[in-house]
Formats: structure tokens, C-alpha cells, sequence
């Protein structure tokens, strides 16, 4: 393998020849994996070729245990590079050629169209442009944080430079002095529709100067100009050594087979046969090689191991429960705040890495995060208004075997990033997403401030846990049970203060003896007539509507759903049996608990009456309990339409 | 109304003082709206009033007719600071005063939290930071478009600079020439936590430059600074008149209170009576009014009339309906873009603006919006890797009475940016989001661009119209509907050639007279075990299945569902009283059409066996028909579910 040392000022002759060797070998394995698969992108994986083979000579690396901790990551942020990657950690000894060369976009198969950890050496699954270097700003900050004097190299499309999260990643680089982070950017001047200035005109290297990066450019296809770029950021040669650097690559798409050169119809096209025959001979190989490997594809089955990629591992303490009386009357957010407290002081120690982090954005005092921050102001991330970036990086951070707490109102941490954690769930992270502000709850702040669609939104994200608490008192819980949990999790809450649910003796419903069991409804009440479904804000409601009810001799049990992924549906199918249900709650009914439940009423084959209470229309700016009437969630109107349901 | 005239280099004496005057009015607004609300924005409400009375004494509107097309725009897109907002357009004479001080931030009020356009004079609901700027660009570039030689001002804060998105703006700005645009930002360096350079750092001037504005720095207090700021943009006096202007001025937050000046505390708190009595006081206003107007507003109804802001009407030809045979084999894509195509030769005219817009991110072939571009250059968009900004812009574009097509790949069109189209959905825009790559027919491309959660994640948009066509000839009639409807339609397709569904005599089954009605179920073969419910993609799997077990003697019906949004409940209830119901769908069974009809025989308290089938985890990278393979979405797995479905 290759290991080139950076104490010397340039590379000898043996070394770049070594590298234009590799560089033959790495771009016949373009050609063919592309033509083979018949589709994929060989041009701008020929023109990252030489910075990809020459950046593993630098770096510390083992392909023999690509995930020890002490490597030098690399992010690859245009994932469709995928057959110049694959062909690269081939070469450095990551895995045989030939179920590469075999396996490449077919179904099952480890080696997919865009990178993904499946591969053994990739560090993030990428595709969708502009998130890689928010993961690697992820990735460095956690080297900080553990202090490893380790890099991570983010190789970058140019085309993506056009999306505004990767400005944001800039920004939170420089404020967290990620002087570790170095992005390689494949200036070829081609995206799909043509030349980038034609598609969007825009200044990369200006770009980057106004964020206050260090920018090197380089010729991308001249191994001792790369190295030279390469080996000043490694020394810490740089301008300002406080701060990441940019290499400005420049390249040409298809590079190295003249027909290919400079040609945006090759970005995302393989190559047809007879002209992949031609790129071989150009390159020195035997093209009738592409006939045989055509027809071995065609029964080669799909059998190399997807690498497996869990997050790492973190060992907490959750400490002891907080309970609220019940007289207390405090917010969902505030029991958080408190519980993220007490989780910083038991595994935050001074002098040793955190274990326990938090970010936000712009909201720390909203999302009650400021004790925590003063607690543990190293593990505290302020990202400013950077939704989009703040979610990938905390991702990121999660994956790294940091307890991730991702705070912001729901808007923000569902509607406006719910793609980038779409591609957190693909990375198998471990995010605890906590969400404030969610459903008519926020009030005055308006429509635009109201996420009436998190539960909508988040059912798509599979494998993502969804808790919704009740109570000060379960929200404690709810925190302390996701502090252990190891996959990606979300908490939502509203804003306004809640009274303390009690059992009909007035005794905290979630008192000292209260387990928190995910995808375990609580009967907060019994009943026979008819039974209501809820969860969150709107409880305080649906238990005036229960008392009110009860005093008129009307019978109804409570439950409270405060795990809406794994669902209780043994509970629904109970109350199915019982009787009529409603279904209360303060999110679209379209998409809501209430689906949820007239759907597993469905599948079970069971019959009840519904009556789904929910937000059919955006809602206005007001106090909550003035929005919950206006769209029939109070209590007054609850017992008029539980009247009508069972009567 | 004040109305300067920009000729003279300097705003004389008395004119200055009639700005101070209205200026002390408008600040007395600010301090009485929010605290008698008990909530809001007030410190940057008073950091952007010198620059909101100012500019709307140079521009051209007219608050009688707030909507004229001839207008100058004003975008607000730090929209908290409504009070500042309200009272500058009370100040101007767009609504007395009084439904305002009563009104603000109550539940049903037209004066909500954040800016919205059922108030006179506003132009844009905003709220959630970042897309103002690529709002104004829609109205900027919609300007252009028809020829009008009126301007575009968006006022901004500060922190959302940090916003990525708010550089995908300035970009387009740059590409499409818009030097009819001037952004106004709110520099009073501070956010809710604290100054912008400890939150997240930035030059924000320097970035901007590095994109080629023109940069102005103002005293943002002084109205002489302001007005020669302003006088260069309106009278093109900047450095490079052909490009847009940002006038940063400098600010203090609060300004004009003493003890509010340059404190983050009162971004979002309004004062307590006691200090809103000495902040009259300070202003020379008789603090008593408070006490006065709080109980005034304890019995004032809410009354003020919301203002009407429906899309500008486009009135557009559609053509006759393109027919493809049986024997065509083509993709939806492509019968897309044969009638955007056609819509383009109809309604775009030489010498005319266009009346059909197409809007796209780097995906124009893919896309097939090609033929539309070669026919229509000036109505075609393209607008780079930039999805936030595109999908903005193209809603800004629709509400401005362009029939405009928004397309890219499901990922982007969907999942990367459901929030703005969100607030599109709040800004009643008429925008028609043409997705092509839904479902894991886009194959090879693998997860991170396989949208599985489009149905999902679109119902939460309230009042959205969703289809999604069987084949080509139903695409091109789809697509000719939507072009006359006046909402907000997603339309969705694979990427994959589809065969043209047929009867059973083998003509098409959306032939020459096959109408489209949006809610209507096609019943595509009759049956009496059972019904198929299907949509897309999978429709020539569900047909196959239908063949094969026709041949083994087994009758069941097959229902495409074209309609997602609105549903045929009717066809769902006959198929529950049919018996069984096997759904087949390219979505994530979670969130699609089979939760869909579960609900529904839910709701209508109807029994029937359900067998639900989807995407039941990510797809990997490979041929459409091997995902579907892998998640039992083939012709054979279906066969065999379905008969144990009816065993």
C-alpha cells in the first residue's frame, strides 16, 4: 500500500509513476464497473481520480480495519463518484476488484450507485448534494472533542457549492476552529446541465474567502501540484493555521480518455460497449476484457458482505428520575432542560471528553437549553440559523459516539430538515431529536411557527422511534429512556405550561413508581361507554372533557399515547373493542394519531366508531387554548362531540 | 401620505421632521401593539422603522389599491417584526389604527405574529427566516417578466443571513439579471442569542460581494443616509447598475427607547405595562392610553376584514390531448414534456410575456424539460443545484399569474423542501410541483434518491391537490387539467418506460374519450373476489397479476387511483363491500394510499381484509424490477398474496 511522507518537499519520480500506475488501474475499473452496470457516473469520477489516489497516501488509514478511531476520515460529499471511490480503496487493499467490478448497482448489493457505508472504507452514505460537508464538519468536531489530532477530508462536486447548506457548514467550521477540515474540491467545471457558470454563475474560490477559509488551488491532474496543496495543509502551512482550507482541484470531467474530456453527457452516462472497448485501449488494457466480465456478471451473484456500520457505542448515566407534584406547573420544555441538566452533570467530567453534547439553533433559551450550556459549555453547540447544516452535523456528531441532543421548534427540526435527516437515518445514526413548539401550542407565533405535521412527517423516516410526552413528569422519563436507546429518536413537546397528570386519587399519574415502557399506551383512565385517544397539549383538555363527561354519567376511559412509533395497537384494539373511540390531538388529522388509528382499527379486521379531533386547517395567531376552539379541541367542545359519537 | 421625490440629492428640513414625526406614531405602535398583546417582537421592529417609513414614502404603491400590478413590492422576510411592519402601513393609511391595537395576535385576527397578507399592504407570509429573499426574486423576476419597470425591496434581519438558502438567492438574482431588487437588511448585530459574531460569525458584507451585489453601508437611523442609500438604488446610481443592491444598515435594536437599546431581551418579549408606560412617556405620548386601550381589548371583537390575496389568474389554452398507442412504450417524463411543450407553443407568444413558466435544479434532460426550453428560452428556469431557493421562487412566480411548473427529482421536489413549499401553501400560490424519480422505480440510484415519501409527507400540505398518472396518456391529461386549476397540485411519476394501460380489448384505457375528473378512481378491470387498489409505477406488475390470475380462474377487480388528493372514498368503500383489498404502491406502506384506505373503511365503519403492500425499508441500488422483487412488489409476489389473501 502506498504511504507517502509529507516531510519532503515533493514527490520523487518512483512515487508519481507509482500513482499514474495506480491511476491506470483505478480508471480501467471507472470504465468497466460503469459499462458493466450500464449506468453510473465515469466522468466525474475520472476527474477526481487523482486527488482520491493520492489522498490516500497521506493520510492514516487501515483498510485492514477502516474504522479504527484514530484514522483521518474522508467524506465523500458528491456520492455519485461512486465507481472512482470504489475503484481507489480497491487499490489500497479495501477489497478484491472483483465483486466490485461484479456487484455494482445491482440490487442487494453493498456497492450502490452513491457511496454508502455498506462499502468498507466510505465514512457517509451521500447522494443528495450539499450535506457531505456538514458530516465532515461533524466528523472533525469530534476529533476535537475526543482529542485526536486527526484529520477529515471532505472531496467536494463543484456543482454542489451551489447549494446553500454548504455555506453554512462553512461558517460553523471556522466558529469551532476546524482547523482538521480540509475540503478537496473538483473544480471541472461541469454539472449536469453544462458549464456551471452557465447553470449558476458564481465565484467558488470568492465564496470560500468570504467565509474565511484558507483556499489553495491546485492542478487536479498534476500529482506533485496536489501534493504540494495536500502536504501544506497537513504541516499547517497555510495562511491562517487556525482555520480549514479549501484546495481548489482543477480538473476536467472525464479525464484521461479522449473522447471523454470535458464532456458533461458523461456525468451521469456509462460508457456503450464499443466505446468502453476504445477507453480500454487507451489506457493500455485489453478491451476484450469487457465481454468477459459482461457475461460473468450475468451469474455472479450478489455476495460480498455489506460492512457493518453501527454508531458507536456510548455508556451513560441516566440518574435518577425528577419527579413533579402535583401541583406543580411547569412546561414539557423546562422538564427537559432539567433532565439534559442532570445528564451533562452525571457524564459531562471535566478534563475528559463529553459524552452527553446539545445543539441548537438560535433558540437556546426557547428549547431551555442555557443550564446545560453553562453546565457544559464545551459539549453546548450554538449553530446559529443553520437548520439544515445543524441537522447533518449533529448526525454526524451521534454517529461518532457522542449522546446527541438536536433542539430546535418542530418547523425546524421536522419541516425544514426533514431530507437531511432522511439521509441521517440512511447513515445509521443515533440522533435525539428534541422538538419544542409543536401543534397550535405555540400560539401567537402563527402558522408559519406552528408544526402541525411532525408525526405526518416523521412516519416516513423508517426505523425512527417517535415519543410524545404528556407531562412534565413523563417527559423526564421519556429523556432518560432515549439517553440509553441507540437509535435515532425523536421527543416532541409543545410550549405552554401543563398541569401534572394525576390518577383519580390526585397522585401523579407518572409518579415514583412509573416506568416508561416505548410502544405501551397509558390507560389514564377507565371507562366503558367510549374510550379517547390523545397525546400531548391537548391533554389538559381531554381530561376537563373526562371529568365533565364523568360528572354528567358518562363513562369514557383515557388513553394516552405518548409512543406513537412503536405504536400500542393492542391498546387501540382494546378500546376498538370497547367501544366508539376519539381521537384527540393537536396535529392534521389527515395524517395524525388518529390514522394511525382508524388504520390499525383496519388491518385488525375490527369495527368502532371514530370521531378524528385534530387540526383541519392552519391555524392562526392566538393564545392555544383560543386555536384549540377554534378547531373544536377544547374541552367544551370534546364533550359535545363524544355526546354525538356515542350517542 | 408623504411621498418624496428622489430628483433632489437630500431631503430638506421639514421633510425630515414629518419622518421624525411619523416615526414617534410608529414606535408608540410598536410599544402598544405588543405589550398589549403581551407578546411579539418589539426590538426589531424598532431597529427597521427608519427604513419602513422611509421607503415607503419612495416608492410607488397605493393604499387604496394595495394589490395594483403596477406596484413597487416590499417583502418582509424577518417576519416577526409585524408590529413595526403594521404600524409603518398604518402610518401610510392602508387600515386605521385601532383594529391593529386591538386585534394583534389574536386567534381568527387578520394581525397575526408574523407578517401575512390578509393584512393590507403585506406581500408575503413569512416567519420562518431565509425565504424572503427568494420570494422578492419571484416578484423581481415576474417584474421582468412583464415588463414593468417597478422594484423589489426586501427588508431583512441580520441573523438570517446565516440562512444557506438566503445565497441560493442572491445567485439567481445575479443569473436572471435582477437589478430591479434591493435587499434592505436590519444590521443591529444581534439575534435572540446575543450578537451574531458569537453566534455564528460572519461577514456578511463580504459575502455578499462575493457575489457580485452591489454593497451600500447606511447609518440605518438616519433618514438623510438612508434616503441617498435608497435615492442610488431607485436612480441606478450604483457601482454596477446591471446587478442587485444590498443596502446593510446599521442599526441598534430597540432604537429610540433608552432602556431597550442593543438588548437581544427585547427581540421577542414585549414590555411589561409598567415599562411600556415609560417608553410612551420617553416618546412623548401620554402612558395612561395603555390602561385605557388593555381594557378596550379585554371586549373588542375581532372584526377587521382579511384581506383577499388569491393567485393573479392566468388564463392558458390546453390544447388537445397527445394519444400514445398501445404499442408506445415511453416514460410519464416524457409525455410531460411533450405537454409542457405544447402548453409552451400555446400560450407563450413572441413579443409577449410568457404565460407558462418551467422551472428546474440541474435537471433539465431528466426532467424532459428540454423541448419546453428550445420553445420557450425566456420562460425556462434554470436555477441550479438550489432547490430551497427554486421552490420559493417558483411559488412567488405562480402567485404573480404565471402558470408555472416547478420540477425536479422526488427528493428534491419533496423531501428537501417541504418547507417551502409549506409556506407557498400559506401564501395561497398556485404552483404545479411536476416530480419525476418517485418510488424505487428510480432504481440505480439508490436510496438517497428513491423518494418513497411523497404521498407522506404531501398530505400535511393542507389543501394541495395530488396525482399521480398510470401512464402516459393519463399524464398528458393530468397535466393538461392542472394547467387550468387555481391551487397548489403536485403531480408525481417514476422515471421508468411504462407500458399504455389498455382495456381488455387492448385499446387504451385512457383513450380519445377518457376525461380526467381529480377524485375519480379508474375501475381499470372488473372483478368480484377481490380489488387490487393501485397507483404508478407498479401498474404493470398489478396488470401482470391480473393476468395470471384471471388465467387461474380468479376474478378481482383493479382500481387506479390516479387521485391521491382528492380521494374517491366511494371507489374504496365498493371494493370494502366487494371483499378483500390487496393496495399496491412505490411508497412506504406507512404513510401511502394504503394507510389511505385503511382510514377510510375505518371511517366509514366498514370491515374488509386488507393486505397492505410497499416499501416496507429503504431500496437498495439496483433494476427496477429487482427492487420491486425485493419487496414483494412483482407480479408473482402479488399473485401469491393475493390468493392468500382470499384463501
Amino acid at each position: 500500500m502506498l504511504k507517502i511522507d509529507v516531510t519532503k518537499k515533493r514527490l520523487d519520480t518512483e512515487e508519481v509513476k507509482t500513482l499514474e500506475e495506480m491511476w491506470r488501474r483505478a480508471a480501467r475499473r471507472v470504465i468497466l464497473a460503469t459499462t458493466l452496470a450500464g449506468c453510473g457516473h465515469p466522468g466525474g469520477s475520472l476527474s477526481s481520480l487523482h486527488m482520491l489516489l493520492l489522498l490516500y497516501a497521506l493520510i492514516e488509514h487501515d483498510p485492514k480495519n477502516p474504522r479504527f478511531p484514530e484514522r483521518d476520515r474522508v467524506v465523500i460529499s458528491h456520492g455519485h463518484i461512486s465507481p472512482g471511490v470504489y475503484a481507489v480503496l480497491c487499490e489500497y487493499g479495501y477489497f478484491p476488484e472483483e465483486p466490485f467490478l461484479m456487484e455494482f448497482r445491482r440490487a442487494g448489493s453493498a456497492f450502490g450507485g452513491h457511496v454508502e457505508q455498506s462499502v468498507p472504507g466510505v465514512e457517509w452514505n451521500t447522494g443528495n448534494l450539499g450535506q457531505g460537508l456538514s458530516a465532515a464538519c461533524g466528523m472533525a468536531r469530534a476529533l476535537k472533542l475526543k482529542g485526536l489530532e486527526r484529520r477529515v477530508f471532505c472531496v467536494m462536486g463543484d456543482g454542489e457549492q451551489q447549494k446553500g447548506q454548504v455555506i453554512e457548514a462553512r461558517r460553523f467550521a471556522v466558529k469551532f476552529g476546524l482547523n482538521n477540515l480540509c475540503a478537496l474540491i473538483d473544480y471541472n467545471r461541469l454539472q449536469i446541465g453544462g458549464r456551471i457558470y452557465r447553470v449558476m454563475p458564481q465565484d467558488i474560490a470568492q465564496e470560500i474567502k468570504a467565509t474565511y477559509w484558507n483556499v489553495i488551488e491546485a492542478n487536479g491532474h498534476d500529482f506533485n501540484e496536489l501534493y504540494q496543496a495536500l502536504r501544506r495543509v497537513i504541516t499547517g502551512e497555510v495562511l491562517c493555521p487556525e482555520k480549514p482550507t479549501a484546495i481548489l482541484a482543477q480538473t476536467t470531467m472525464g479525464k484521461g480518455i479522449s473522447f471523454m474530456e470535458d464532456d458533461e453527457k458523461w456525468h451521469g452516462m456509462a460508457l456503450p460497449p464499443d466505446l468502453a472497448r476504445e477507453a480500454l485501449k487507451e489506457l493500455g488494457f485489453d478491451p476484450q476484457e469487457l465481454d468477459i466480465l459482461l457475461e460473468k456478471r450475468k451469474s455472479y451473484p450478489i455476495s460480498f458482505p455489506h460492512f457493518p456500520h453501527d454508531p458507536e457505542p456510548v455508556e451513560v448515566e441516566t440518574g435518577e428520575p425528577i419527579l413533579y407534584g402535583p401541583d406543580v406547573k411547569t412546561d414539557c420544555r423546562s422538564a427537559y432542560g432539567k433532565a439534559l441538566l442532570s445528564l451533562a452533570e452525571l457524564n459531562n467530567k471535566e478534563n475528559m471528553p463529553p459524552k452527553v453534547l446539545g445543539i441548537t439553533c438560535d433558540l437556546e433559551g426557547s428549547v431551555k437549553m442555557s443550564a446545560f450550556r453553562k453546565a457544559s459549555p464545551q459539549a453546548f453547540h450554538e449553530v446559529g440559523i443553520q437548520e439544515h447544516h445543524a441537522a447533518t452535523v449533529a448526525g454526524a456528531l451521534s454517529k461518532e459516539g457522542f449522546l446527541t441532543f438536536f433542539s430546535t421548534f418542530g418547523v425546524f427540526a421536522v419541516d425544514e430538515t426533514i431530507n437531511q435527516h432522511r439521509l441521517n437515518v440512511l447513515n445509521k445514526t443515533a440522533l435525539k431529536i428534541v422538538a419544542t413548539h409543536c401543534g397550535l401550542d405555540v400560539g401567537e407565533d402563527g402558522p408559519t411557527h406552528q408544526c402541525v405535521d411532525y408525526l405526518g412527517l416523521l412516519l416516513n423516516l423508517l426505523g425512527l422511534e417517535i415519543y410524545f410526552p404528556a407531562d412534565p413528569n413523563q417527559t423526564d422519563r421519556i429523556i432518560r429512556y432515549v439517553a440509553k436507546s441507540r437509535g435515532n429518536v425523536f421527543v416532541g413537546m409543545g410550549r405552554s405550561k401543563l398541569p401534572i397528570i394525576t390518577d383519580e386519587e390526585g397522585k401523579p399519574f407518572f409518579g415514583k413508581d412509573y416506568v416508561f415502557i416505548p410502544g405501551k399506551a397509558d390507560l389514564l383512565r377507565k371507562g366503558d361507554a367510549a374510550t379517547i385517544i390523545a397525546f400531548g397539549s391537548v391533554m389538559p383538555e381531554v381530561m376537563k372533557a373526562w371529568e365533565v363527561l364523568k360528572q354528567e354519567g358518562v363513562s369514557v376511559a383515557v388513553v394516552n399515547m405518548a409512543t406513537l412509533r412503536p405504536l400500542d395497537e393492542e391498546a387501540i384494539c382494546e378500546a376498538a373493542k370497547r367501544g366508539p373511540i376519539m381521537v384527540v390531538e393537536d396535529h392534521v388529522v389527515e395524517s395524525g394519531l388518529g390514522s394511525l388509528v382508524a388504520k390499525t382499527i383496519a388491518k385488525h379486521g375490527l369495527v368502532a366508531k371514530l370521531s378524528l379531533k385534530g387540526v383541519t386547517r392552519y391555524g392562526s395567531s392566538g393564545k392555544p387554548q383560543d386555536l384549540y376552539k377554534e378547531q373544536g379541541l377544547d374541552a367544551a367542545s370534546l364533550v359535545k362531540a363524544m355526546k354525538e359519537l356515542i350517542a
